[in-house]
């Protein structure tokens, strides 16, 4: 049987449909399969995440919402970045506002994406920018969120010696296989940036040489019409998901077959039903995780019958 | 939907198995899928090719049978290469007995292969072998067959300029993808040439540089426990097959479910149901024809009640 691990994502959903006779099933735990070419809309994931900042505490998401001008005037002030650096303990001098803007929007989505029920980082963060004293700026509010999800640190943001190995590698596998169209139209706590096509692929093009691959997944795995295509071809495949993961978005979340499932939590994040068990697992995770081995003993119980059935 | 062609063989099940958002279903005409790896017998191939003789005319069998060692003989003889030559009218002096022997074989093979009930060459083949005047030699009569399926030219067996760009690649497509384990073991027709995978491999790596995959077709696409893989997890696959044609021997001659299943005609030959309609096409292969599109009409409807029950 198949599992993905982290950031394997959809591949366990792939290897079950491409190679029936190696992997008897799969769990494929937070499979975005959806989100690739038009199947939905770009913004999904974003809108996600500023959801969950407005169930989370909506004066939270309103201080995030503001913040993004002020970062751009403070930095646009005489010596603004250098107050933009001391403000947020930069460990070295911010070369643009850009780069910290950059910087809060990936610690944003990560606190939703990985906001597992014990660590509870979206209500970490969000606590500590409410929670701020009033008197102080909308800026120092953000720190202050900041410093709850990274604890006290020398410095922020920009630390040396990051291996840079990893990015550097995901992007490679989104300019020519995994390309996620993922970008902000809509309204939400975040500024505009629409994904474009053309900028992405000339970002491939300068970092690699080569251009990006929209359609590959489309035209390798499928992706339209998905249950047209699966509910009678395909097998054995759970998808479960937390809705509270961004790329919940882009996944299977109606069942396609009576062996081709959906399996959603409502406050589940990415991937939490593969991590290890915890004392601390809320029942609704406890249950997840039962209600997905009990359809894989199921898909053992009719594997053995059919072996004896057709087997050698 | 997808149909296969005259050499492409098995591709259009397994394209439908990899691609089944993009073919809706396949007709696999005279697919071996099983004629891989240690799946069934090595001589499952020319076990075919020699009953179909023995059915056809045991006499005719018989003088087969007796050719090579006769052929052989003659051959150790003072210029026996070159009574040879003249006995078979070849178009240039013989090299060996084995050039003869392996042309003879060719032309057995593909006499089974395509005897398709028109022209029905097995039966032109063993009627001019067995109808040869009694005086005359065994090489004689199998000089007659030759003749008959040939017809009457200024030379026979090895003429020049012929293309070999067709035999090359499909050498090349057996080493790297498709490396059927043909061979004869048992007491055929034939003379004995095991498959010997050793031998095999190095005549690619001599050839092109390169080894055999004999593993390559079962990795990729399965083909152990075929029923037990594919009846729950495949759709839309008609195996069809005439058990003249030698790759029958290797190809689905039982239903794997109710959507993958397998049609087979008694006397139907290579690849016969996908060429074009004849009005002396017996009455066999009108039906098997009639029964394929019915199936496929099935699907198409099925698809579109799909498409209205699961569609955008």
């Amino acid at each position: 049987m198949n599992f993905n691990e982290y950031q394997s994502l959809v591949l366990a959903s792939w290897f079950r449909l491409k190679y029936p006779h190696v992997a008897l099933g799969a769990l494929a735990s937070s499979a975005p399969i959806l989100y690739f070419d038009d199947i939905i809309p770009q913004d999904a994931y974003y809108s996600v995440v500023a959801k969950s900042f407005l169930e989370s505490s909506s004066s939270c998401h309103q201080t995030i919402r503001q913040s993004w001008e002020e970062l751009d005037r403070v930095a646009s002030e005489p010596r603004g970045l250098t107050k933009l650096s001391n403000a947020f303990k930069t460990c070295s001098p911010l070369q643009s506002s850009s780069e910290l803007k950059k910087y809060l929007k990936l610690l944003y989505v990560q606190v939703v994406q990985y906001n597992d029920p014990s660590a509870q980082p979206l209500k970490l963060m969000c606590d500590a920018i409410n929670g701020a004293p009033p008197r102080k700026g909308l800026l120092q509010k953000i720190f202050a969120g900041l410093v709850a999800i990274n604890g006290n640190l020398t410095c922020y943001v920009n630390p040396s010696g990051s291996d840079a190995q990893t990015p550097s590698g995901w992007f490679w596998q989104t300019c020519t296989e995994m390309a996620f169209p993922i970008g902000i139209t809509r309204n939400t706590m975040f500024p505009p940036e629409p994904f474009n096509l053309n900028s992405f692929s000339n970002a491939c093009k300068s970092e690699f040489g080569v251009p990006a691959r929209p359609r590959w997944v489309t035209t390798y795995f499928g992706g339209h019409d998905i249950k047209l295509i699966l509910h009678r071809f395909a097998s054995n495949i759970i998808f479960s998901n937390g809705l509270q993961d961004p790329y919940s978005s882009g996944g299977v979340l109606k069942n396609i077959s009576s062996t081709v499932v959906a399996i959603y939590t409502a406050k589940g994040s990415h991937c939490l039903d593969i991590l290890g068990a915890d004392k601390s697992d809320p029942d609704w995770l406890v249950e997840q995780r039962k209600t997905e081995v009990k359809i894989m003993k199921k898909w053992l119980a009719k594997y053995y019958a059919d072996l004896h059935a057709f087997g050698n």
